[in-house]
């Protein structure tokens, strides 16, 4: 697939982009696809009760960090020393406000902190220590390092650790996860939350919590969030890319997402994806590789979700 | 001053921009000059020696870095815990190659640790402690705390900390260094140094090291070194925003300059400027404040300083 395309979009997500196979999934198919849905109907339900964008976003990427199947929260793969470092932003594309955070150790749901940092603080960026100690004064929910590492990711890592690489994960290949949501307002929003790369070292910042790389929301084009090899998102400052083509070169979201990620991104070697959204419900999920965990609702509340090529996913109505 | 045009420049340079006055600087006026007069000429010196942009960028840079006029490593200003963290980055224009540090503590030239990642590493970007090790096992020079912290930043500090403030730095408002540049065969690159702000908290991260907010390069527009107040240049993507208007929009780099510093980033309420540079030595300094310590040398080796509004520097010639 290149480019799959929605229309009357109130909230698309993504939970990771790379080379996944049916193989690989297994059984776990449907735990994706059950986690993907009801992501997409708490977010709906906050569309419905007539939350902002960001509510939307963040309510649907918080489910996903809960889920132990993403590389985000909850489940996040394991750095060199075999602790958790995550990172997440988030962006409100009314008056571009931003929020950051990068190498968390202990909060919950990194994609709160993000929000906070947006809504409270001074800042838009915070990293390391400081940003785990913004969490604690701030009283944002912490968990233990025990609560974050999963018997998987510590199997993925000692496999990694074995072979001296780093990686993007080993069989859920891009497992960052994201969504971009429009509310009844028409304001969008865009938020990315990620664990970053099995066995990283040195402190590794990726592309999820660099506004212009992973996230970027403005009403006057798109919000988009990313998943990828995120060194070549931050190159290609892969979603304010999207946006500018849009806002300056009058392209469609659709043509704008497939020139940066399946010509500019690829022509660099990073492989990945993207999904974006638009004030007018105009959504898309673009990849240059082989699948792509994401999902979409509508304003009449048919749920999308699919992993593998375009149209391969399963629609079903949650509207009541 | 709005926006100072340079012809046929090798190298734009700048120490920072803000509310800087005559009566702030006194006799310490014509240091200022003697040091931005001394990086260009450095600069210089490489490009005839057929250096590369990247060459020339990170010669300048590391000459602004070594003074303790600049916040930017020896001279940093310091965080509330009255350390230095320092941040940089370097890109590249011919191939959209990166790299960026941020929370360096005891790298004596923070942009030349911003090369080594982009050059050496697979990564683009490293924070905290984790940019330290890197610095430590790649021996790269490094400096004690003594090193960096004068006496002059330890008073700003200790003003700040009785008035509970954070703030972009006293009497020397946004001291962020950068540079831009072409070489021979029409490559550019940018790169950005900082100390990033006085009694700072909770890992703040501004925009210099943030690829496409501070700094940003492509052959094909512009490359790009900012400096200002840089949550901001964060949220516009103001580098990359400029590049975008002069590729998608079709704009001259003086218009695409004007309209993101002082059109956008004033609406937001950020101030602070730029620097830029294309392949054909057609150069900007742009600001929405009253000055900037900047300065510029051409290819006939006239190099020009100033610090206050557009036309009231000073041209000598450095060539033999």
């Amino acid at each position: 697939m290149a480019t799959e395309n929605y229309t009357n979009a109130v909230l698309v997500i993504h939970g990771g982009a790379g080379i996944i196979t049916r193989e690989q999934l297994g059984e776990r198919e449907q735990d994706f696809h059950d986690v993907l849905s009801a992501a997409l109907s708490r977010g709906y339900d906050a569309w419905k009760a007539g939350l902002s964008a960001v509510d939307i976003i963040t309510t649907a990427v918080s489910h996903l960090e809960d889920s132990p199947l993403f590389n985000a929260g909850c489940g996040s793969v394991l750095t060199h020393m075999g602790t958790v470092e995550m990172d997440a932003a988030v962006m409100r594309g009314s008056d571009l406000a931003a929020g950051s955070v990068t190498q968390l150790t202990t909060a919950r749901n990194p994609i709160m902190v993000a929000r906070h940092v947006m809504e409270c603080s001074p800042f838009v960026m915070l990293a390391g220590a400081g940003a785990d100690q913004y969490v604690a004064e701030n009283t944002l929910a912490q968990e233990t390092q025990s609560y974050f590492i999963t018997p998987a990711r510590q199997q993925q890592l000692d496999q990694q650790r074995a072979s001296g690489s780093i990686s993007l994960s080993e069989d859920n290949k891009f497992g960052t996860v994201g969504a971009v949501a429009v509310d009844d307002r028409g304001g969008i929003a865009a938020a990315t939350s990620t664990g970053g790369m099995t066995n990283k070292h040195y402190g590794r910042v990726g592309d999820s919590p660099i506004i212009g790389a992973g996230t970027y929301a403005d009403n006057r084009t798109c919000a988009v969030s990313a998943t990828g090899h995120g060194e070549y998102f931050i190159r290609t400052t892969c979603a304010a890319s999207i946006a500018a083509r849009i806002r300056w070169g009058s392209q469609s979201l659709h043509d704008a997402s497939e020139a940066v990620v399946c010509d500019e991104l690829l022509k660099l070697g990073g492989s990945g994806g993207i999904i974006a959204l638009q004030s007018d419900g105009t959504g898309v999920a673009t990849i240059n590789c082989s699948g792509m965990y994401r999902g979409v609702v509508t304003t009449s509340g048919d749920v999308y979700v699919a992993i593998f090529e375009s149209g391969s996913g399963i629609w079903k109505n949650i509207a009541g």
